[in-house]
């Protein structure tokens, strides 16, 4: 129901009313898994519609009558290209707006039922050529005009007028889709057309082969009675400068007339256009044969139209592209009689399927067997996945994650080094995050993924450091043995195909794993500016941090004074007497530097500091959230917005450390360390396996061990699904298994090194992956592209992690960056984290009146107080989890996370599972129930096409697993 | 084109989509004034459509076929309510969610035309009773199935079914607009119904009088063929349960029969349902005599539907409710064939109509004789002034406004303290608000007007304060005779009558106007906070601010050093020596109370206030702007964010106060003074007339007092337009020069004591008249409440101002507020006031790429580069009056805000009147252009009606334009 938007993810420029008219409900070959009942696939093969060439439709006007006729194109250009299922082009109506002289946003056409109707008589009195044998303009005109019954000087008027030139209004139109580089490879050998339609850019998009239907109308005073002509060219010709485009015609209709009352001729030539934009009604007509088949054409179309009632409606508001079609494939299945009831099992699937459709987590019932079909599978595209790397689109994708991924590597150092004392810091990340991240891409099942510290693990790693503080443990040595002995655990779930338990993991599951590390994460960022105050005080009037002067070690100071008794109290200090001389106001730094000694309680704090953090945190985090805003915004051409929104991140840290650098503020900064050596003084690249630690320490640790081994399957495998969802029609196939083994055995050598763990991340893997988007190139106002499927390789990957390395040498650099901006940007991830999942937009849902509730498809079906409850349970699980994470039981929390899954499973006595497939989605067990059991409220009455929008949703990802 | 949403405007609680579907095309007989053609007013009066009683449509749906029969009210329940011109109710449609078991929201229904057509047939084939004289349910099922061919055994079968009891849906539906208290009043005595019905919501909603059809339909198995009956009921009888209401039923509509391929029953009750709420249909229907009628209203009905193509339209897809709906009366006059030309002109005034409508504005040619014609118009009202006053809304109105006034003059009090070094203050803005505001309120030609503080006065006073500075003039004696000089002048605009030229004011006026002094409150907002930075300097590392002791007067302390030697320079404090005994590092304050003196460069600076103060400053900012704008949130009950909308800077001030207490650093403060007296030591209340002054230059104060009146005056008079605008349909007339003459002596007055000077405030006259608004408490969903008027009386505004004048015991509360908070206030207000003009999003449309741009009408009509051109004008003519406002000539300024008028004037040589029209409005001699020379564009085809929209728009005020 709720769509996250992704940092790459293409942009449809176009309002969002129209986000949706995506590739839905055309994907029937690849999409095949969300259709339960298998027959409506076979049925759509088989009834596969012929491919008509697209048609480029357009209106001419006779204006000016009686003084000054002159033909206009005025209003629509309709083109519809392309009857496939598969690709199909629509255009709304484009407004001629006279006044301001541009095209309007396109909208729905509408029309008024008299002007079909006066159409259907028009053509049913009037002149029908089916396949008429002009090959030119003149020609089609004497034929026409002689089949009329006209004295000879009327049809002498009528030839010259309508072969007179009509006026086009050529002018660059907004084509959202394409960019700013229009392809200008189209020659033309049609005769020698005159540069303004050879130059016309709609010229170049339209494909190859698009033919063009020309609607002549207007007011003809001299006319005795209407005129209706409706001609198909046996052989389209260019009909020279009639149309605004030099391409060859099929269709010609002609519609002309004396004064007529009501809506005029413009209206009915309307009507023709649109009707001739339909594809259904295209197809019959280039089938007709005679005129009959033209008439019933029409009614078919009449029988289907939509009607808004006089009194509800204002004729001539415009209506925005709505955010989904009717699919053509539909249509055609009705209006042959085959009831709409063998398409609607397809579409009622909600928002998110059963993920069981995915192949790979069936289980062999082998040992490693899982692996060892991962590995064949993955072999066999090895080579290719070096191939398909070669396009320009990887360049950029390259720079887009590299930027993405050092971010994450200096923001999860930084917290590192925070959070465990040093013990690792922002070298370790680099060189961790560089090397795991390219063994991955190089041998994992699914290359896209992109290896990187999680917001779980780092929770984790926190915990497991506080644990060690406490029991003083060495914890280097102590997080050796824990990785030893998850990489052993992962390999047990690898071996017996653990992976498969996956589908237990619903949304219910990830929403409470995603809202417990977010607001951790929030949690900590701002705990971690209240530590900040606490280590530069602000100065309040009266507290004790004022005084501060600098004593030289001179001759009758009595500097023991200072030394030996130590003042018990604020008032001890500041009533002391001083009995100094030799004494200056020079600041502490300097005092030191002259060899002197500050003095007074006032040497230790550093003013404006505590402020000016915050001001810092809160400017990065504000910023970092409006850049990513940008992109919905409608300013700056769609290159800036992309740029902004994609590097929100970086640009918001850069707009910190300027700030910062400009006032030069003493404010704490990232630690860096000077050389290539571990952050941790006196330890080597190799860590010792025990260290000060007893030696029973080593087994102990599988316990731990045991609970991050929860964390990371869960993490690791929530992440693959959601990367292997059928929506990216992935081609090369998933290796869960794999990637687990990989994960395993990095987390071993990661361990050894001292280096921090790493696990696949989502939303820098979909940012990945959305880089990667093949989409068709073209597309028309009003619709977005098609989606054709993902660069899958291992170059991209592998060349972001390669530059990452390199980026060690950043480090004299990156001792600006100040910390309060990493808070800032934590708690950014944190929010953003946390206001993706559905669980927090139906907590808003507690906060507003019913009326105010967003049309919800989850609302339309379940009853609100069940999503109430639904979402309450929620809160009571997170709150839980909340309260354990504060106890020194802390730890445990992954095995808490688990429990969630059973938390779910006690649902299914609450809710019906009609209710829980709209909130979550089905556990394995209960999708064995037939789809049509599971929707009680339409056994009554033929609703059965009221959610068709559901088909359209957009099957994006709605979680963001893992916070990074 | 674009709308201010102001304070108390009243709600629309409905999606933006249909903001506007307000009273729009009702107001024939107050808005006549729009009517240029005045014969379409006549016409409206003759044609008036005779009352029909309100009409109730309930659709009754037979499910469960074969098995379990039981009758549902299953959709839509469409309401008209009343036909005449000036009120219309309209329903949109509602459907039942049944899985969610509650009602969708309103959404335009629609319809399939198949459904329409078979409905057709199914009448003329079947039983149409007119006037049926049944009394109860019983007699008018008997009616209805003697007519029918069926055998007796099927006729018991279908009586019994028709007298079952249906299943009715009854539950709290979601009526945006009427209040938590619903009027229990009605009582019924029409027999006993049922408890569920009587206690119905909906009963109490319906207006007294309101008729029921009840529309039956649904599949029947045993029936041969379709069964269609239409009854109109002779005298309308309660039905019993039939209905979810008890009210008595005037239409009955029965749809059975076998089963249907396609869309079924539910569609052909449907169509049924909305065609008897078409209020053209349920008039004819009324009147119909025979068959033929009733079949010619549905054919009428079909000749007005909009049609959507089906390629182009889901037809599941829900459609809002428009932004406007075509007006009854123009359909019933296109409907009989007058052509629509004849109301087109009405129509086709832009947003904004041309300002001369205003009956007050013609000069008399009098001296003095708009003033006495405004005293004498007033008078006779006077005494209503008061009574009319008598109404419980009249108390919130005053709660909300004292709040408001309140803030104003603390605000404005601080500022004008802040610009005049004391000058002024807040006392004197208590007392002078009070006073001034009280008097006008009593006096005014307008008493709906609020008088206050505006940004263009407090703008030209710290222009003439820091101008006597410069000159060493004494302020107090010279702002005296600028004073006096300004009522002079001010006298003699009233004698001549030169109110009537504020018809040349036109947008492009007003907006360079707002934009001018917006910009200087934005500047000065951001330029108060840098000056703190300079007098509370932020400590860098290496700064000079370190040190500070206390020394007490001792033996051997030598003074004299730091009394008499001043060091020189940093260094030379810094290295000096201290020999020193007796000291202690007390912090100043507490040294100063022990006898002792701080000594050290690090006294006189107090850390942490800069930043603090900025966090103030920008927590004051966002505060209020996010308090005014969860009014258009869909958080909380409406009420709830009304409160936290309408007192946005109250809460905000508020806010920043109690974040200042919480640390209580020692932040700069209001000054307020410690008892009645002004802020100016020495000073008494009365102003000596001449003070230090030479005495000539009370003659040279004319000069600036002549720049100070232009600024009054177009202050004062561009207010009064707007307040006085058709649309308010204000009663009681204005009094442009009764008003400006009520300025005048007010200026003399509070020149006199020293208070600030006063003028109508725009955004604060207007929220006054937004919280007296009545409207037509009852509203159904997808429509807003009609607005019938606005209370006018004077007694509002005295109480408000004698509620100030009792707040200045205030005081020892007010200087708790940090003067950061106050400039946060200000630049909220400089914000505010700046994206509230048409000129700031046409400055964003230059950053807007044209496919993002919105829909405004304007760009409809006049072409992007004319647009543009017009916004770099209007920047070139901003940038030059910011050059002069920056040169020592600033005090100018007013006279380049004139000249502005005459740039304006030049336009006329660049823009065609038809861009104007749309870009701006049309000055005075424009105006006589006949109305559709200005259309060209409508000279081509019949376009006549494509711009309707445009009489729809709200005619709210555009601009802020005084920044109070």
């Amino acid at each position: 129901m709720q769509s996250m938007k992704l940092p790459g993810q293409e942009e449809h420029e176009t309002s969002s009313a129209r986000e949706n008219v995506s590739a839905g409900g055309l994907d029937s070959d690849h999409g095949s898994s969300h259709s339960p009942s298998g027959s409506s696939e076979t049925h759509s093969r088989e009834l596969g519609l012929p491919k008509d060439p697209p048609l480029f439709i357009q209106l001419n006007e006779l204006l000016g009558w009686p003084e000054a006729l002159e033909w206009r194109e005025t209003e629509i250009s309709l083109i519809t290209l392309s009857t496939s299922l598969h690709h199909r082009w629509v255009l709304f109506e484009e407004k001629l707006e006279v006044g301001a002289g541009r095209w309007s946003a396109p909208h729905v056409p509408t029309l008024a039922l008299p002007s079909l109707q006066k159409l259907h008589s028009l053509l049913a009195k009037g002149l029908v050529l089916l396949d008429c044998p002009a090959r030119n303009l003149l020609e089609l005109v004497e034929q026409v005009i002689r089949a009329e019954s006209l004295s000879p000087e009327l049809r002498g008027q009528l030839q010259a007028l309508l072969l007179q030139r009509p006026q086009h209004y050529i002018q660059t139109r907004t084509w959202p889709c394409w960019g700013s580089t229009p392809p200008r490879k189209a020659s033309l050998n049609e005769g020698v057309p005159p540069k303004e339609q050879t130059q016309n850019p709609l010229r170049q998009k339209l494909p190859p082969g698009a033919e063009v239907a020309a609607v002549l109308t207007g007011e003809l005073g001299f006319l005795p009675q209407p005129l209706g002509a409706f001609v198909r060219l046996r052989d389209p010709v260019v009909l020279g400068t009639l149309t605004e485009l030099p391409l060859p015609s099929r269709f010609f209709c002609l519609l002309l007339g004396p004064a007529m009352p009501g809506r005029g001729y413009r209206e009915l030539g309307r009507a023709a256009a649109v009707l001739l934009s339909d594809l259904q009604f295209q197809r019959s007509v280039r089938r007709a044969s005679n005129l009959q088949d033209l008439l019933a054409a029409l009614d078919a179309f009449l029988e289907e139209v939509t009607v808004l009632p006089p009194g509800r409606w204002d004729p001539t508001a415009r209506i925005l592209p709505p955010k989904c079609l009717p699919s053509p494939h539909k249509r055609y299945l009705e209006i042959r009689g085959l009831s709409a009831s063998c398409a609607a099992g397809a579409e009622h699937s909600p928002g998110r399927g059963p993920q069981g459709a995915c192949p790979e987590l069936q289980r062999t019932g082998r040992l490693f067997g899982g692996l060892a079909q991962d590995v064949s599978r993955k072999a066999s595209w090895y080579s290719t996945d070096f191939l398909d790397a070669l396009h320009p689109q990887c360049f950029s994708a390259v720079l887009y994650i590299y930027l993405a991924t050092v971010t994450n590597a200096i923001t999860f150092g930084g917290l590192l080094g925070d959070a465990t004392d040093g013990a690792q810091g922002v070298l370790e990340s680099f060189l961790g995050t560089a090397s795991a991240g390219a063994a991955f891409c190089l041998l994992a099942g699914q290359p896209l993924t992109i290896l990187s510290s999680t917001g779980p693990v780092l929770v984790f790693e926190r915990l497991l450091f506080s644990f060690s503080r406490d029991h003083n443990l060495d914890y280097l040595p102590f997080r050796l043995w824990v990785g030893i002995w998850v990489a052993t655990f992962c390999l047990v779930l690898v071996a017996t195909e653990a992976s498969v338990l996956v589908r237990y993991f619903t949304r219910f599951t990830e929403e409470g794993f995603c809202a417990l590390i977010s607001l951790i994460f929030i949690y900590d960022a701002l705990g971690k500016m209240v530590n900040l105050t606490h280590a530069y005080p602000i100065q309040r009037p009266g507290s004790p941090g004022y005084g501060c002067f600098c004593q030289y070690p001179g001759l009758q100071g009595n500097e023991s004074q200072w030394a030996t008794t130590k003042p018990k109290n604020r008032d001890d200090i500041l009533s002391m007497d001083l009995g100094l001389v030799n004494a200056s106001l020079l600041p502490p730094f300097e005092c030191t530097q002259q060899g002197g000694q500050p003095r007074g309680p006032g040497c230790h704090t550093v003013p404006d500091i505590a402020f000016f953090s915050l001001l810092l945190f809160l400017t990065s985090f504000f910023f970092a959230t409006a850049f990513k805003h940008v992109k919905t915004s409608h300013f700056f051409p769609s290159v800036v917005r992309k740029v902004l929104s994609d590097f929100s991140s970086v640009l918001a840290i850069l707009l910190g450390c300027g700030l910062d650098a400009f006032l030069g503020l003493a404010t704490p900064k990232l630690t860096v360390p000077t050389e290539f050596k571990p952050t941790l003084p006196g330890r080597g690249w190799l860590v010792s396996p025990f260290g000060a630690n007893p030696w029973w320490l080593s087994v102990a640790a599988a316990l731990p061990a045991l609970l991050l081994s929860i964390l990371i399957f869960m993490d690791q495998q929530i992440t693959a699904v959601i990367l292997n969802r059928a929506e990216y029609k992935l081609q090369k196939g998933a290796g869960f298994h794999l990637d687990l083994f990989c994960v395993a055995v990095l987390i071993l050598l990661t361990s050894t090194l001292g280096l921090p763990w790493y696990v696949s991340a989502t939303v820098i893997s979909l940012a990945h992956m959305d880089s990667l988007r093949r989409e068709s190139r073209a597309c028309a106002p009003g619709e977005a592209p098609s989606f054709l499927g993902i660069r899958e390789q291992r170059l991209t990957g592998l060349v972001v992690f390669i530059l990452t390395g390199l980026s060690i040498f950043l480090a004299p650099v990156l001792k600006f960056i100040p910390m309060p901006v990493l808070y800032g940007i934590f708690l950014y991830m944190g929010v953003a984290a946390l206001s993706s999942i559905q669980f927090v937009k139906r907590v808003q849902l507690l906060l507003m009146p019913a009326k105010h509730q967003p049309d919800l498809l989850l609302l339309r079906h379940v009853p609100l107080n069940k999503v109430h409850l639904f979402t309450a349970i929620q809160l009571v699980c997170l709150g839980l989890l909340w309260i354990i994470k504060s106890t020194p039981a802390a730890i445990i929390f992954p095995l808490m996370l688990l429990g969630l899954v059973g938390v779910r499973k006690a649902l299914e006595w609450v809710f019906s599972a009609q209710e829980l497939l709209w909130l979550d989605e089905l556990m394995p067990q209960e999708e064995s129930i037939p789809e049509k059991g599971l929707e009680p409220e339409h056994s009554f009455g033929g609703d059965e096409s009221e959610d068709s929008e559901l088909m359209y949703q957009p099957k994006v990802p709605e979680i963001n697993i893992s916070v990074n």
